[in-house]
């Protein structure tokens, strides 16, 4: 089996095979895959830089005092991950766009990464939601305040950057979809199906 | 393909083939199906338990006041979460044990419960992580007194019970993985591998 790994998957069939050999509709798809991942790449990257902004930008300042995004931890850690996210959507996506056919470890690292950060900025968003929750309603047992009656414009801003921080964690959930099913579909596929697109082809949608 | 979807994966070379055809070696790897995955489903189904009897249990009256976890909403979610998380790994568990071999749409359905049973158990500790931190340190710009130097031993307990939640999103992540996998390898596969049965011989490594 390992000898198999070695082998191109998504676009291998394209690249292996000569041009004359290939289809019409084959050329077509392989054409329609070196487009689509690295848009879909990119969706996310816009998103994530979208949030960055908004939330680097978000402070007030009024008779009750001054509040930024960085007096929270978990607004900064939001920053952060988004930052993280941005980057690597865009590296992916020249890397996506550039290196065809994609090899075994080039999948294997896109699939790891692409988990590790659907969960990094999932957590992100989460602990951010959780933060703009307290500031919101205050808890009266461990006598927190509700922050956003001072902060109201603070809060708005903040809402927005979390909300646009989750699209941005669904597109990178669909994203880990992908990038897993085009690893185990090719695992152990003793050839390269011409089924193979199928997952850039839901893009088209 | 769509004739090859109701295909059994997962144990179905050993159920489609007559007793006789199958080697010694095939069989021990179908009997090592049936055993691991159920197993390996109970595992996070105990930590969610523990995490979710520790935080029920969580509560301190002193001079200060009382404090309870039902106080917090995140922790409430917390209990929530590993609650509903333990009960789907119990079902999933007695699934798994019972129907083999595994059809296409059990398949799916195990993937895309998993994936969304990480993402939630995830959120869960995230945001509880988030309370905690908070609790403990305080934010002085909106004025969050530290919880944590009045109520120890409920921060102490419910420490604990986050840190069993994140070994479960362990868990689950691994899980997850493993099912994807499984849909995944089999979805074009026009005939049943012998080597299907590699990600259940990672649990014995």
């Amino acid at each position: 089996m390992m000898e198999k790994r070695d082998k191109g998957i998504g676009g291998g069939a394209a690249a292996n095979s000569p041009l004359p050999l290939m289809g019409q509709n084959e050329e077509g798809n392989a054409a329609a895959v070196r487009t689509a991942e690295p848009i879909a790449r990119l969706v996310p990257m816009a998103l994530c830089v979208s949030a960055l902004v908004i939330m680097l930008k978000n402070s007030q300042t009024n008779d009750f005092g001054s509040l930024s995004y960085s007096d929270l931890g978990a607004f900064r850690y939001l920053v952060h991950a988004n930052g993280i996210c941005a980057g690597y959507s865009l590296l992916s996506a020249i890397i996506a766009a550039m290196s065809r056919p994609c090899t075994m470890p080039q999948a294997w690292t896109f699939f790891f990464l692409d988990q590790v950060l659907t969960y990094l900025i999932l957590a992100a968003g989460s602990v951010s939601m959780e933060v703009l929750y307290l500031a919101r309603n205050g808890d009266v047992a461990i006598t927190w305040s509700a922050a956003c009656g001072s902060f109201g414009g603070f809060c708005y801003k903040a809402t927005a950057s979390v909300i646009i921080t989750f699209v941005a964690v669904a597109c990178y959930a669909v994203l880990s979809l992908l990038s897993s099913y085009k690893l185990f579909s090719k695992f152990d596929a003793p050839i390269a199906y011409p089924g193979k697109n199928i997952e850039v082809a839901a893009f088209q949608a």
